[in-house]
């Protein structure tokens, strides 16, 4: 008989496939899992997949009275209790580094999208404004990438494969995290500090409950009117409601947004401005990004039923 | 009293405060020069400026028999009849090379918006699609940057400036140019080699005759349906009847285009296209490459009616 696997959160049926191979899947298709298994099927689960920005919090785990492994697809696990599940024995493995590329690319996709203003340009040649000779102040020429301060906030995989990509697009780039690395870009040893500085904030910072709403009205007002900010961490680390104000009132010049404080919500105030890109959280979306995910949810899974402990697992906290 | 300067094509009364400071100028806002001035202003002038890709033959030249110097706004040069030049005595310049940070970027930004599909992400977020869970079958994993073939047509300096940038992306770049350089990307002898092996090819060859709609039905084909075509050079490379026919039945999966066939139009039948982002030929259009720009054309034009020779000269055909 096949080891069961419960998935916890939603996700396409085209990504379990390689699980499906190999596990017998409890699919809750995102549904509180109470409402589609009955409570002996919970009983028996011991693994589970889950996106780690879904919330799984002590009286979650507690459904699961047998479970021993917490597999995150991607390598976000801030939606896991780490001291809960320490406190019940239960491992939590995640997908580090998998999707740094592709998630840096997204980075690099929305600011070129939004400093070149691209959704607009396309708008203007296919709307025929273009053919017209129709003015549009959003066209006017913007700043470029050679010289551009730009500020990475996280030196992590991802950070590390922006600054490097930032790098060769001739730009100035400074970062801050919590340790100073042996890197070749400017060190700030406060978010305040990079903030002054750059005037586009990259937030690829690991989110969780010390970096909730950092990015707020007050690091907005520093980026200043030529400022961007993109975040292809999680919605969590920018106050959304600053964002707008900031956005509404030209406090800064544009965002670039893959992420959003309650997916897959975004803001009405948010999404009906000009000056933003938006993605639907594809950060890590690229083929080979989910093959190297699934290799790393794979391993861990086949790890615990072994009765090993998990290649790419998480650090207590 | 100051030199006189034609302004040939149309350009916007903010990017000619410079040249207005130094120079008298008569400016056709791009319609014929002889329905705007007299046979008697035409004859006077000396020196104008232009976009390289407004059509100047020597048809065009003999409108002004004492023209001695025509400025080229920009690094392309394509639509000057350079023998025709010659013949008359008339030398061309360029500005080479300061825009090519600025192009080579909008070239990285439509590959990156194409391929990500960064259009429909926005718009699938902005229309309530994504919190309405409805499916999106544009919105299926794409291949990412790693590992990715890259082909580069023209090693110029905008052509080298794409490669590096690939390269951060960590794709495979290879290029065809009619010279090999001692480069670290691999080369092909030509072009249909080069379409062979990549998926995406970025065209940023130096347009002219021999390269008129050489990226054609065939070339399209070669690159596959997985394949993407941008183009920041000229629309006079790609066969654009042949481009929409490969678009439109799937022979490849999407294109970003900065340029096309007949400025400022774009054939209908392509922008009704979803697979493809456009701009209005903004490869240029940033504040440092404006600047950069003017430096160029300002010194080509400060020698000439200083009876010096074009700092930024055009070599004649």
């Amino acid at each position: 008989m096949a080891d069961k696997v419960l998935i916890y959160s939603r996700f396409p049926k085209t990504m379990m496939v390689r699980f499906a191979e190999r596990f017998e899947l409890l699919d809750t298709g995102g549904k509180p899992a109470r409402e589609v298994f009955s409570a002996e099927e919970l009983g028996g689960i011991r693994a589970m997949l889950t996106a780690g920005g879904s919330p799984l919090d002590a009286e979650a785990m507690d459904l699961f009275p047998k479970l021993g492994a917490i597999v995150c697809y991607g390598t976000g696990y801030d939606g896991v209790d780490l001291k809960a599940a320490a406190a019940r024995n239960i491992a939590v493995g995640h997908s580090p580094g998998a999707n740094a590329a592709s998630v840096a690319d997204i980075a690099m996709t929305l600011m070129l999208a939004t400093t070149r203003r691209i959704l607009v340009a396309d708008q203007y040649v296919r709307s025929g404004d273009w053919a017209g000779s129709k003015q549009s102040p959003m066209m006017r020429p913007q700043a470029g990438m050679p010289g551009r301060r730009i500020g990475v906030y996280g030196m992590g995989e991802i950070g590390r494969k922006i600054a490097a990509r930032c790098a060769t697009f001739e730009s100035e780039v400074g970062y801050f995290s919590r340790s100073k690395y042996d890197l070749p870009y400017q060190y700030f040893p406060t978010l305040e500090a990079l903030s002054d500085w750059c005037s586009v904030l990259m937030i690829a910072v690991r989110a969780g409950a010390e970096t909730q709403h950092v990015v707020d009205a007050d690091i907005l007002k520093r980026l200043g009117a030529d400022g961007y900010v993109v975040n292809i961490s999680r919605g969590s680390v920018i106050d959304e409601k600053a964002l707008v104000a900031a956005l509404a009132d030209k406090t800064i010049a544009g965002a670039g947004l893959d992420v959003f404080e309650t997916e897959p919500h975004a803001p009405d105030a948010l999404t009906a401005l000009p000056n933003v890109v938006f993605a639907p959280h594809i950060g890590g979306h690229t083929l080979e990004s989910h093959v190297a995910m699934q290799n790393c949810a794979l391993a861990n899974l086949n790890a615990f039923f072994a009765g090993k402990p998990l290649p790419y697992g998480v650090k207590s906290a």
